[in-house]
Protein backbone atom coordinates (compact mmCIF):
# COMPACT_ATOMS: atom_id res chain seq x y z
CA UNK A 1 0.00 0.00 0.00
CA UNK A 2 2.63 2.52 0.91
CA UNK A 3 4.50 1.87 -1.93
CA UNK A 4 2.06 2.25 -4.23
CA UNK A 5 1.90 6.14 -2.70
CA UNK A 6 5.40 6.47 -2.74
CA UNK A 7 4.96 5.04 -6.93
CA UNK A 8 2.21 7.95 -7.13
CA UNK A 9 4.05 10.94 -5.40
CA UNK A 10 6.82 9.94 -8.20
CA UNK A 11 4.56 10.01 -10.81
CA UNK A 12 3.43 13.44 -10.11
CA UNK A 13 6.33 15.46 -9.90
CA UNK A 14 7.61 17.07 -13.26
CA UNK A 15 9.46 16.07 -15.38
CA UNK A 16 12.54 18.14 -14.81
CA UNK A 17 12.63 17.36 -11.05
CA UNK A 18 12.77 13.46 -11.77
CA UNK A 19 15.93 13.90 -14.56
CA UNK A 20 17.47 15.87 -11.53
CA UNK A 21 16.66 13.30 -9.38
CA UNK A 22 18.74 10.36 -12.23
CA UNK A 23 21.42 12.68 -12.15
CA UNK A 24 21.92 13.00 -8.54
CA UNK A 25 21.82 9.18 -7.97
CA UNK A 26 24.04 8.62 -10.74
CA UNK A 27 26.50 11.09 -9.28
CA UNK A 28 26.61 9.26 -6.39
CA UNK A 29 26.67 5.90 -7.46
CA UNK A 30 29.77 6.56 -9.37
CA UNK A 31 30.76 8.83 -6.08
CA UNK A 32 30.84 6.01 -3.59
CA UNK A 33 33.10 3.62 -5.70
CA UNK A 34 35.44 6.77 -6.43
CA UNK A 35 35.69 7.51 -2.59
CA UNK A 36 36.16 3.37 -1.89
CA UNK A 37 39.46 3.35 -4.08
CA UNK A 38 40.74 6.78 -3.42
CA UNK A 39 39.13 8.60 -0.72
CA UNK A 40 36.34 11.04 -0.30
CA UNK A 41 39.08 14.03 -0.96
CA UNK A 42 38.89 12.50 -4.37
CA UNK A 43 35.49 13.75 -5.15
CA UNK A 44 36.26 17.06 -6.46
CA UNK A 45 33.68 19.08 -8.31
CA UNK A 46 35.52 19.06 -11.71
CA UNK A 47 35.89 15.37 -11.35
CA UNK A 48 32.07 14.96 -10.10
CA UNK A 49 31.30 17.28 -13.21
CA UNK A 50 33.29 15.10 -16.01
CA UNK A 51 31.59 11.64 -14.34
CA UNK A 52 28.15 12.63 -14.78
CA UNK A 53 28.92 14.56 -17.89
CA UNK A 54 27.12 17.42 -16.69
CA UNK A 55 28.73 21.60 -15.76
CA UNK A 56 30.19 21.88 -12.73
CA UNK A 57 27.87 24.69 -12.02
CA UNK A 58 24.95 22.07 -12.53
CA UNK A 59 26.90 19.60 -10.46
CA UNK A 60 27.10 22.70 -7.76
CA UNK A 61 23.48 22.94 -8.57
CA UNK A 62 22.40 19.33 -6.71
CA UNK A 63 25.27 19.31 -4.04
CA UNK A 64 26.20 23.14 -3.47
CA UNK A 65 30.11 22.19 -2.07
CA UNK A 66 32.47 19.64 -2.24
CA UNK A 67 31.56 18.89 1.81
CA UNK A 68 27.96 18.24 0.75
CA UNK A 69 28.27 15.67 -2.03
CA UNK A 70 30.95 14.25 0.53
CA UNK A 71 28.27 14.20 3.13
CA UNK A 72 25.56 12.66 0.31
CA UNK A 73 27.76 10.06 -0.55
CA UNK A 74 28.35 9.03 2.66
CA UNK A 75 24.53 8.67 3.03
CA UNK A 76 24.22 6.85 -0.46
CA UNK A 77 26.94 4.72 0.93
CA UNK A 78 25.13 3.58 3.84
CA UNK A 79 21.87 3.33 2.61
CA UNK A 80 23.67 0.83 0.39
CA UNK A 81 25.21 -0.84 3.07
CA UNK A 82 22.17 -0.97 5.19
CA UNK A 83 20.11 -2.18 2.29
CA UNK A 84 21.84 -5.05 1.71
CA UNK A 85 23.11 -6.44 5.23
CA UNK A 86 20.53 -5.15 7.52
CA UNK A 87 16.83 -4.88 6.04
CA UNK A 88 16.76 -8.57 5.16
CA UNK A 89 16.48 -9.37 8.68
CA UNK A 90 13.41 -9.27 9.11
CA UNK A 91 13.34 -12.74 7.28
CA UNK A 92 15.66 -14.23 9.58
CA UNK A 93 14.20 -16.25 12.42
CA UNK A 94 14.78 -14.02 15.50
CA UNK A 95 17.74 -14.24 17.85
CA UNK A 96 20.78 -16.12 17.23
CA UNK A 97 20.20 -16.70 13.70
CA UNK A 98 19.43 -13.33 13.34
CA UNK A 99 22.50 -12.03 14.37
CA UNK A 100 24.67 -14.60 12.44
CA UNK A 101 22.77 -13.92 9.21
CA UNK A 102 23.80 -9.99 9.96
CA UNK A 103 27.41 -11.01 10.08
CA UNK A 104 27.54 -13.07 7.61
CA UNK A 105 26.00 -10.54 4.93
CA UNK A 106 28.10 -8.18 6.09
CA UNK A 107 31.12 -10.13 5.49
CA UNK A 108 29.54 -11.12 1.80
CA UNK A 109 29.01 -7.63 0.76
CA UNK A 110 32.17 -6.20 1.61
CA UNK A 111 34.21 -9.64 0.43
CA UNK A 112 31.73 -8.55 -3.20
CA UNK A 113 32.24 -4.96 -3.13
CA UNK A 114 35.56 -3.76 -5.16
CA UNK A 115 37.97 -2.10 -3.23
CA UNK A 116 36.46 -3.88 0.09
CA UNK A 117 34.53 -1.83 2.80
CA UNK A 118 33.70 2.08 2.00
CA UNK A 119 33.80 2.78 5.39
CA UNK A 120 36.66 1.49 6.72
CA UNK A 121 38.63 3.40 3.52
CA UNK A 122 37.40 6.54 4.66
CA UNK A 123 37.49 6.26 8.36
CA UNK A 124 41.25 6.38 8.14
CA UNK A 125 40.92 8.92 5.64
CA UNK A 126 38.77 11.29 8.04
CA UNK A 127 39.76 9.96 11.84
CA UNK A 128 42.62 12.47 12.13
CA UNK A 129 40.35 15.16 11.13
CA UNK A 130 37.73 17.33 12.97
CA UNK A 131 34.24 18.64 11.14
CA UNK A 132 30.67 16.90 10.26
CA UNK A 133 32.76 14.16 7.46
CA UNK A 134 34.59 12.69 10.54
CA UNK A 135 31.28 12.70 12.40
CA UNK A 136 29.24 11.77 9.53
CA UNK A 137 31.52 8.33 9.09
CA UNK A 138 31.83 8.37 13.15
CA UNK A 139 28.18 7.81 12.92
CA UNK A 140 27.35 5.56 10.37
CA UNK A 141 30.28 3.29 11.68
CA UNK A 142 28.29 3.63 15.88
CA UNK A 143 24.99 3.01 13.69
CA UNK A 144 26.44 -0.62 12.61
CA UNK A 145 28.17 -1.55 16.18
CA UNK A 146 24.79 -0.41 17.83
CA UNK A 147 22.62 -3.05 15.12
CA UNK A 148 24.78 -5.28 15.60
CA UNK A 149 24.59 -5.03 19.88
CA UNK A 150 20.25 -4.38 19.39
CA UNK A 151 19.97 -8.01 17.45
CA UNK A 152 22.27 -9.34 20.08
CA UNK A 153 20.34 -8.08 22.72
CA UNK A 154 16.66 -9.65 21.23
CA UNK A 155 18.96 -13.11 21.46
CA UNK A 156 19.61 -12.78 24.84
CA UNK A 157 16.39 -11.66 25.99
CA UNK A 158 15.10 -15.09 23.73
CA UNK A 159 17.77 -17.04 25.82
CA UNK A 160 19.83 -17.64 23.20
CA UNK A 161 22.55 -15.75 24.43
CA UNK A 162 24.32 -15.66 27.97
CA UNK A 163 22.48 -13.29 30.75
CA UNK A 164 26.24 -11.39 32.06
CA UNK A 165 27.48 -11.39 28.43
CA UNK A 166 28.17 -7.42 27.24
CA UNK A 167 26.63 -7.24 23.88
CA UNK A 168 28.30 -3.76 23.09
CA UNK A 169 31.30 -5.91 23.31
CA UNK A 170 30.34 -8.71 20.87
CA UNK A 171 29.72 -5.97 18.52
CA UNK A 172 33.26 -4.62 18.78
CA UNK A 173 34.64 -8.11 18.45
CA UNK A 174 32.51 -9.46 15.48
CA UNK A 175 33.06 -5.84 13.69
CA UNK A 176 37.06 -6.49 14.18
CA UNK A 177 36.69 -9.64 12.05
CA UNK A 178 35.29 -7.94 9.39
CA UNK A 179 38.05 -5.05 9.66
CA UNK A 180 40.37 -7.84 9.41
CA UNK A 181 38.97 -9.56 6.73
CA UNK A 182 38.36 -6.21 4.59
CA UNK A 183 42.57 -5.91 5.03
CA UNK A 184 43.32 -9.63 4.30
CA UNK A 185 41.25 -9.30 1.45
CA UNK A 186 41.65 -6.15 -0.50
CA UNK A 187 45.52 -5.00 1.19
CA UNK A 188 46.80 -8.83 1.36
CA UNK A 189 44.97 -10.21 -1.62
CA UNK A 190 44.27 -13.29 0.73
CA UNK A 191 41.78 -15.44 -0.57
CA UNK A 192 41.66 -17.35 2.35
CA UNK A 193 40.75 -14.33 4.58
CA UNK A 194 36.52 -14.58 4.38
CA UNK A 195 36.75 -18.38 5.36
CA UNK A 196 39.36 -16.96 8.49
CA UNK A 197 36.67 -14.46 9.26
CA UNK A 198 33.78 -16.58 9.75
CA UNK A 199 35.72 -19.39 11.30
CA UNK A 200 36.20 -16.76 14.52
CA UNK A 201 32.78 -15.20 14.13
CA UNK A 202 31.80 -17.92 14.61
CA UNK A 203 33.46 -19.00 17.66
CA UNK A 204 32.46 -16.01 19.07
CA UNK A 205 29.18 -16.56 18.97
CA UNK A 206 28.83 -19.96 20.25
CA UNK A 207 30.92 -18.44 22.71
CA UNK A 208 28.36 -16.06 23.75
CA UNK A 209 25.63 -18.71 23.82
CA UNK A 210 23.33 -20.52 25.95
CA UNK A 211 22.98 -23.88 25.46
CA UNK A 212 19.48 -23.39 23.22
CA UNK A 213 21.41 -20.62 21.46
CA UNK A 214 24.21 -23.18 20.31
CA UNK A 215 21.52 -25.34 19.47
CA UNK A 216 19.83 -23.04 17.34
CA UNK A 217 23.45 -22.14 15.82
CA UNK A 218 24.96 -25.58 14.98
CA UNK A 219 21.56 -26.72 13.85
CA UNK A 220 21.80 -24.60 10.37
CA UNK A 221 25.10 -26.23 9.53
CA UNK B 1 81.62 -5.20 19.72
CA UNK B 2 79.74 -4.47 16.46
CA UNK B 3 78.15 -1.55 17.79
CA UNK B 4 82.13 0.26 18.30
CA UNK B 5 82.35 -0.62 14.94
CA UNK B 6 79.25 1.07 13.60
CA UNK B 7 80.31 3.94 15.93
CA UNK B 8 83.39 4.38 14.50
CA UNK B 9 82.03 4.41 11.08
CA UNK B 10 79.83 7.03 11.84
CA UNK B 11 83.07 9.13 13.41
CA UNK B 12 84.73 8.66 10.11
CA UNK B 13 81.65 10.29 8.12
CA UNK B 14 82.60 13.61 7.12
CA UNK B 15 80.56 16.48 8.72
CA UNK B 16 78.64 17.32 5.47
CA UNK B 17 76.87 13.59 5.74
CA UNK B 18 75.96 13.66 8.85
CA UNK B 19 74.28 16.80 8.44
CA UNK B 20 72.97 15.23 5.48
CA UNK B 21 71.41 12.81 7.55
CA UNK B 22 70.38 14.63 10.57
CA UNK B 23 68.02 16.46 7.88
CA UNK B 24 67.12 12.96 6.18
CA UNK B 25 66.06 11.79 10.02
CA UNK B 26 63.51 15.09 10.61
CA UNK B 27 62.10 14.83 7.12
CA UNK B 28 61.23 11.16 7.91
CA UNK B 29 59.95 11.95 11.20
CA UNK B 30 57.89 14.20 9.72
CA UNK B 31 56.48 12.37 7.31
CA UNK B 32 55.12 9.41 9.16
CA UNK B 33 53.25 11.87 11.59
CA UNK B 34 52.10 13.78 8.42
CA UNK B 35 51.38 10.85 6.87
CA UNK B 36 49.44 9.05 9.44
CA UNK B 37 46.65 11.52 9.83
CA UNK B 38 46.32 12.63 6.52
CA UNK B 39 47.96 10.05 4.19
CA UNK B 40 51.04 9.36 2.10
CA UNK B 41 49.71 11.53 -0.63
CA UNK B 42 50.09 14.81 1.79
CA UNK B 43 53.54 14.28 1.41
CA UNK B 44 54.25 16.86 -1.45
CA UNK B 45 57.89 17.64 -2.28
CA UNK B 46 56.68 21.47 -1.53
CA UNK B 47 55.42 21.05 1.73
CA UNK B 48 58.21 18.85 2.99
CA UNK B 49 60.65 21.01 2.12
CA UNK B 50 58.88 23.55 4.38
CA UNK B 51 58.67 21.52 6.67
CA UNK B 52 62.20 20.80 7.01
CA UNK B 53 62.83 24.29 6.11
CA UNK B 54 65.20 23.36 3.31
CA UNK B 55 64.58 24.23 -0.20
CA UNK B 56 63.46 21.83 -2.82
CA UNK B 57 65.55 20.81 -4.93
CA UNK B 58 67.77 20.13 -1.12
CA UNK B 59 64.75 17.72 -0.37
CA UNK B 60 64.64 15.99 -3.78
CA UNK B 61 68.51 15.60 -3.23
CA UNK B 62 67.51 13.40 -0.40
CA UNK B 63 65.04 11.59 -1.62
CA UNK B 64 64.60 12.06 -5.63
CA UNK B 65 60.64 11.60 -5.66
CA UNK B 66 57.59 11.92 -3.94
CA UNK B 67 57.48 8.16 -4.49
CA UNK B 68 61.06 7.32 -3.33
CA UNK B 69 59.99 10.22 0.05
CA UNK B 70 57.12 7.61 0.88
CA UNK B 71 58.67 4.46 0.77
CA UNK B 72 61.20 6.02 3.10
CA UNK B 73 58.57 7.22 5.47
CA UNK B 74 56.85 3.82 5.21
CA UNK B 75 60.64 2.04 5.98
CA UNK B 76 61.05 5.28 8.99
CA UNK B 77 57.23 4.22 10.43
CA UNK B 78 58.96 0.18 10.31
CA UNK B 79 61.63 0.97 12.10
CA UNK B 80 60.10 2.84 14.75
CA UNK B 81 57.23 -0.07 15.34
CA UNK B 82 59.53 -2.37 15.07
CA UNK B 83 62.07 -1.34 17.51
CA UNK B 84 59.06 -0.50 19.64
CA UNK B 85 57.23 -3.53 20.15
CA UNK B 86 59.21 -6.23 18.53
CA UNK B 87 62.80 -5.38 19.54
CA UNK B 88 62.48 -5.87 23.36
CA UNK B 89 60.81 -9.19 22.71
CA UNK B 90 63.85 -10.66 23.70
CA UNK B 91 63.56 -9.59 27.60
CA UNK B 92 60.05 -11.58 27.18
CA UNK B 93 59.68 -15.18 28.68
CA UNK B 94 59.79 -17.43 25.81
CA UNK B 95 56.71 -18.88 24.30
CA UNK B 96 53.48 -17.58 25.38
CA UNK B 97 54.31 -15.26 27.61
CA UNK B 98 56.47 -13.28 24.77
CA UNK B 99 53.24 -13.66 22.05
CA UNK B 100 51.18 -11.83 25.16
CA UNK B 101 53.85 -9.31 25.59
CA UNK B 102 54.11 -8.58 21.93
CA UNK B 103 50.65 -8.23 21.50
CA UNK B 104 50.50 -6.03 24.65
CA UNK B 105 52.94 -3.45 23.36
CA UNK B 106 51.55 -3.29 19.88
CA UNK B 107 47.75 -2.23 21.59
CA UNK B 108 50.26 0.39 23.51
CA UNK B 109 51.99 1.40 20.69
CA UNK B 110 48.87 2.14 18.46
CA UNK B 111 47.09 3.90 21.22
CA UNK B 112 50.04 5.87 22.84
CA UNK B 113 50.30 7.36 18.74
CA UNK B 114 48.27 10.11 17.76
CA UNK B 115 46.52 9.48 14.85
CA UNK B 116 46.24 6.04 15.82
CA UNK B 117 48.45 3.40 13.62
CA UNK B 118 50.25 4.78 10.99
CA UNK B 119 50.02 1.34 8.88
CA UNK B 120 46.09 1.31 9.28
CA UNK B 121 45.98 4.54 8.01
CA UNK B 122 48.08 4.21 4.59
CA UNK B 123 46.27 0.42 4.06
CA UNK B 124 43.18 2.10 3.30
CA UNK B 125 44.94 4.56 1.29
CA UNK B 126 46.71 2.75 -0.52
CA UNK B 127 44.65 -0.77 -1.39
CA UNK B 128 42.76 0.26 -4.29
CA UNK B 129 45.95 1.14 -6.05
CA UNK B 130 48.69 -1.08 -7.71
CA UNK B 131 52.25 0.02 -7.21
CA UNK B 132 55.66 0.04 -5.29
CA UNK B 133 53.65 2.39 -2.20
CA UNK B 134 51.28 -0.27 -1.99
CA UNK B 135 53.54 -3.40 -2.07
CA UNK B 136 55.64 -1.98 0.71
CA UNK B 137 52.65 -1.32 2.59
CA UNK B 138 51.26 -4.85 2.35
CA UNK B 139 54.60 -6.36 2.62
CA UNK B 140 55.04 -4.46 6.01
CA UNK B 141 52.06 -5.91 7.12
CA UNK B 142 52.71 -9.15 6.24
CA UNK B 143 55.88 -9.03 8.23
CA UNK B 144 54.29 -7.79 11.61
CA UNK B 145 51.88 -10.68 10.85
CA UNK B 146 54.36 -13.06 10.15
CA UNK B 147 56.27 -12.11 13.13
CA UNK B 148 53.15 -12.67 15.31
CA UNK B 149 52.75 -16.37 13.77
CA UNK B 150 56.69 -16.85 14.49
CA UNK B 151 56.33 -16.63 17.93
CA UNK B 152 53.20 -18.15 18.21
CA UNK B 153 54.79 -21.45 16.59
CA UNK B 154 57.96 -20.78 19.06
CA UNK B 155 55.18 -21.09 21.96
CA UNK B 156 53.64 -24.05 20.33
CA UNK B 157 57.17 -26.25 20.49
CA UNK B 158 57.33 -25.41 23.97
CA UNK B 159 53.84 -26.94 24.61
CA UNK B 160 52.68 -23.89 25.14
CA UNK B 161 49.59 -23.50 22.07
CA UNK B 162 47.61 -26.13 21.28
CA UNK B 163 49.51 -28.46 18.43
CA UNK B 164 46.74 -28.20 16.02
CA UNK B 165 46.14 -24.87 16.08
CA UNK B 166 47.19 -23.00 13.06
CA UNK B 167 49.59 -20.07 14.02
CA UNK B 168 48.52 -17.94 11.07
CA UNK B 169 44.78 -17.57 11.88
CA UNK B 170 45.72 -17.06 15.22
CA UNK B 171 47.66 -13.69 14.35
CA UNK B 172 44.71 -12.61 11.90
CA UNK B 173 42.53 -12.59 14.68
CA UNK B 174 45.06 -10.97 17.18
CA UNK B 175 45.67 -8.32 14.54
CA UNK B 176 41.49 -8.19 14.22
CA UNK B 177 41.33 -6.60 17.75
CA UNK B 178 44.32 -4.45 17.02
CA UNK B 179 42.29 -2.78 14.71
CA UNK B 180 39.29 -2.76 15.86
CA UNK B 181 41.35 -0.52 18.71
CA UNK B 182 42.32 1.68 16.56
CA UNK B 183 39.30 2.22 14.83
CA UNK B 184 37.48 2.53 17.98
CA UNK B 185 40.05 5.19 19.98
CA UNK B 186 40.71 7.54 16.45
CA UNK B 187 37.33 7.87 15.22
CA UNK B 188 34.72 7.10 17.65
CA UNK B 189 36.71 8.28 20.51
CA UNK B 190 35.77 5.47 22.11
CA UNK B 191 37.70 5.11 25.83
CA UNK B 192 36.93 1.82 26.47
CA UNK B 193 38.23 0.86 23.28
CA UNK B 194 41.92 -0.31 24.56
CA UNK B 195 39.94 -2.50 27.48
CA UNK B 196 37.99 -4.40 25.17
CA UNK B 197 40.92 -5.39 22.73
CA UNK B 198 42.80 -6.44 26.07
CA UNK B 199 39.79 -8.98 27.23
CA UNK B 200 39.33 -10.94 23.46
CA UNK B 201 42.97 -11.09 22.98
CA UNK B 202 43.19 -12.54 26.42
CA UNK B 203 40.01 -14.92 25.63
CA UNK B 204 41.82 -15.85 22.45
CA UNK B 205 45.24 -16.86 23.95
CA UNK B 206 43.47 -18.20 26.68
CA UNK B 207 41.65 -20.35 24.15
CA UNK B 208 44.60 -21.34 22.21
CA UNK B 209 46.36 -22.12 24.95
CA UNK B 210 47.47 -25.80 26.43
CA UNK B 211 46.95 -26.55 30.57
CA UNK B 212 50.43 -25.34 30.91
CA UNK B 213 50.43 -22.28 28.81
CA UNK B 214 46.99 -21.26 30.34
CA UNK B 215 48.84 -21.88 33.92
CA UNK B 216 51.38 -19.66 32.58
CA UNK B 217 49.56 -16.98 30.96
CA UNK B 218 47.15 -16.79 34.67
CA UNK B 219 50.33 -16.47 36.24
CA UNK B 220 50.78 -13.04 35.29
CA UNK B 221 47.51 -11.75 36.39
Amino acid sequence: MRKSVEAEKIVRRPSHILRGEATRARVLESAVQIATLEGLEALTIGRMAKVAKISKAGLLGHFKSKERLQLATLAAGRRRFFEAVVSPLRSDEEGILRLAGLIERALNYISNTKGGCFFVAVAAEFDGREGPVRDSVAAIIREWRSTLAKVADQAKELGHIIKGLDTRELAFALHAYELAMNLDLHLLGDTKAKINARKFVRDLLISACTPVGRRLLTRKG
